[in-house]
C-alpha cells in the first residue's frame, strides 16, 4: 500500500495518546483547578467538524461524570446576527485542531468580553484561538498532514477525558485512562481483517450510523469520515432519535453501521439492532464487545472486552477509521485528497 | 386527490395559527412573567423528532432576541446513565406534541426535583408531561391524525416566537407575528405549482438540506419530513458545518435543497449555493424571497417577500411540507401511513 498520511496517522495514535496522557496530566489538573475556582454553572462549547464531535463526547462525559450541563454554541448568533447570548456563569470552551476558524474565535472573544473563563482545546498552542483563551489544553497530536482528522480527534477525546478525571479525581479512572493506548494498539491489530470486510461495501452509496450516550460522538465522527473519504451519504443518529421518524427509511438490505459496546446504553442499542436485523432485515456492520450483538451482524468488528464504557469512544473510532480508510481505497479514492476540502476551513 | 389527513392538516395551519396567536397571547405573557421572576441563566431544553427541531428554532430565537443560551438535553444521561447534570439556574423546557415520551418526562421530573422552573410546550395539556411542569403552553393545534407532524410543528414554532416576544415585549413584533397566518395562507397558494415541481424528483433517493440561523430548524424539519414520508436519505446541515467535511460528497447533479430567505445569514447561504451551483454543478431546490438565488435553482420555490427573517421558519416549512407531501405521492407512497412509524414514540 502507498504510504498514505491518513493511514500513517491512524497508526501513530497509540504513541501520541501515550505521550499525551503522560505529559499533560499536570496541565489537566491545573486547568481543572482554575475551573473549580469559579462559580461555573454550565459549559458553553463551540467547535466545527470533527472537533464538534469531540464536543459531543464532552456533552455526555462532563454531564455524567462532572454534572456540567453543556450548551453547544450556535456561532452564527455571534458572527452574522451579532446578538450573542448572555454567558454569565458559563465556562466558554473552543475546540479546534488548527485554532484558526474565525467563528470559533469569535465565540471565545465574546466569552472573554463578558468576563467568562475561557478554555481552548487545540493542537495549535500558538494560534489566534489560544490568544483569546485564559486556559489552553495543548493536545500534542503532532502536525496532521491528512485533511481528514484522525489522531487529532482521538487526542481531543483523551484531553476531554483527562479534564473530566482531573475535575473529579479518582485514581481508578486515571489508571483506566492509562490503558487507552494499549487498547488502541489492539484495535489496530484488526487492520487486515477490516481490509477484507470493507470490500463488501464497495458499492454502498448510503447508510446510517447509530450510537448512543458516550458513543453518540462516535456515530457522528464515523459518519463524517465516511462523507469526507468515501462520499457516502452517511447519517448519524442515536437509537432514540432514529425511532422518532428516520426509521421509516429502512428497508431490507439497508446498511446500518453501529457502535454498541457493553455499558449503560447497551440495552437501548441492542434492542434497536435486534429490531432492525430481525424485523427489517437490514445489513449490519457492528463494533462491539458483546458476542450476541456481533453475532447478529453480517460484518462484526470486535472490540477488546473490558474497556470501561466512558473510554470506548477513543478505541471504537479507531476501528471506524480503519474501516473507512479501507473502504475509500476499495472505492478507488485517495484518502489523502478528499475532493473539495482543505485542512483548515475558515467559516464565519 | 384522496382526502389525506396529512394534506388536510397542512391546509389547517393558517386557521390554527390565527387562533393560537389570538387565544394564547395572555398565557404567553403570564409564562414570561413567571420566567422573569426567577434568576434564569440558561435554558435546558428536551425534545425528540419534530419537537426537537422546534427546539433548534428556540436555540436561535431565544438566543438572538432574549439572550438566553440554550443547552439541548441528552436524555440518556437521565434515563440510562442515571447521572443527570446539575441544573442550578436553568429553566427546564420539554417540547412534545403528545406529552407522552418517557425520556422527555424524566428530564422535567429531574428539573423539578432539583428545584428548577419547568415549562411544557405541548399539544396535550392533560398529559404525563404537563403533570411535571410548573408552566404549560398549550399550542392548541387540535388533534393531529397524520403520523408526520405538520400543524403541531408550526404551532410549536409560533408558541416559541410568542414566548420570545412576551419576554422582550415589542408591539412591532406582536404585529409581525399576527401576519403569520396570512403569510402561511399565501404559501399554500403555491400548492399546484409545487405538485408539478415535485415530479422531477420522483427517482431522487438522497439529498442534503441546507439552512442556517433561524432556518437551521427548517433544514432539519424538511429533512425529517423527507425521511418519514419519502424514505429519502436527506441530511440537514448549516452552510458552515457543510463546509467542514460533508461538502466532499457533492458531485455534478447531486440534489441540494435549501432554505435561504433574505436576512442576516443570507450572505452565508447565498455564497454556499453559488459555489455549489457554479463550482459543483449541483441540482438546486431553493425556498427564498431573493430573485437572484431563486434564479440559480432548477426548482425555485418563491417565498412571499417582506417577511422578517425570525418568522420565516413558520412559513418556509409549509412550502417544504407541500413539496414533501407531493413527492411522497409522486413516489406512490401513502403520506398517512409512513412505514414503521406510530404517532406516539415512547423512547427512554
Amino acid at each position: 500500500m502507498r504510504p498514505y498520511s491518513l493511514y500513517q496517522e491512524i497508526f501513530e495514535q497509540p504513541d501520541r495518546l501515550q505521550a499525551l496522557i503522560h505529559n499533560q496530566r499536570q496541565a489537566a489538573c491545573a486547568i481543572a483547578e482554575a475551573i473549580q475556582a469559579r462559580d461555573i454553572r454550565y459549559v458553553f462549547l463551540t467547535a466545527r467538524g470533527s472537533s464538534d464531535n469531540a464536543g459531543r463526547y464532552a456533552n455526555y462525559l462532563w454531564g455524567a461524570h462532572n454534572r456540567y450541563p453543556i450548551a453547544l454554541a450556535t456561532p452564527s448568533l455571534f458572527t452574522y446576527y451579532k446578538s450573542p447570548p448572555s454567558l454569565r456563569s458559563a465556562l466558554v470552551v473552543g475546540v479546534s485542531q488548527s485554532g484558526f476558524s474565525p467563528d470559533i474565535i469569535s465565540v471565545l472573544n465574546e466569552g472573554r468580553e463578558q468576563g467568562c473563563l475561557t478554555l481552548a482545546i487545540t493542537n495549535a498552542p500558538d494560534s489566534p484561538l489560544t490568544e483569546r483563551a485564559d486556559l489552553v489544553f495543548d493536545i500534542q497530536a503532532g502536525e496532521e498532514q491528512a485533511v481528514a482528522a484522525t489522531k487529532s480527534y482521538t487526542a481531543q477525546l483523551a484531553a476531554i477525558a483527562m479534564l473530566s478525571v482531573a475535575l473529579a479525581p479518582d485514581p481508578a479512572r486515571w489508571a483506566e485512562l492509562e490503558k487507552v493506548p494499549r487498547w488502541v494498539a489492539q484495535a489496530l491489530e484488526q487492520d487486515e481483517s477490516i481490509v477484507h470486510m470493507a470490500q463488501r461495501y464497495r458499492y454502498m452509496d448510503q447508510c446510517v450510523v447509530l450510537g448512543r450516550g458516550f458513543n453518540y460522538a462516535t456515530a457522528f465522527e464515523w459518519a463524517l469520515k465516511l462523507k469526507e473519504l468515501t462520499y457516502i451519504i452517511a447519517e448519524p443518529y442515536s437509537s432514540a432519535d432514529f425511532q422518532h421518524g428516520p426509521i421509516a427509511m429502512v428497508e431490507g438490505g439497508f446498511p446500518v453501521l453501529a457502535v454498541a459496546p457493553r455499558g449503560q446504553v447497551f440495552p437501548s442499542m441492542s434492542g434497536m439492532l435486534t429490531t432492525l436485523r430481525e424485523g427489517h432485515q437490514v445489513e449490519l456492520v457492528v463494533i462491539s464487545d458483546d458476542e450476541l450483538i456481533l453475532g447478529l451482524a453480517q460484518s462484526p468488528i470486535p472490540l477488546t472486552s473490558g474497556i470501561p464504557e466512558w473510554l470506548t469512544p477513543i478505541v471504537n473510532i479507531v476501528l471506524a477509521q480503519l474501516f473507512t480508510c479501507h473502504l475509500a481505497l476499495a472505492k478507488g479514492y485517495d484518502p489523502d485528497q478528499p475532493r473539495g476540502l482543505n485542512k483548515i476551513t475558515r467559516t464565519h
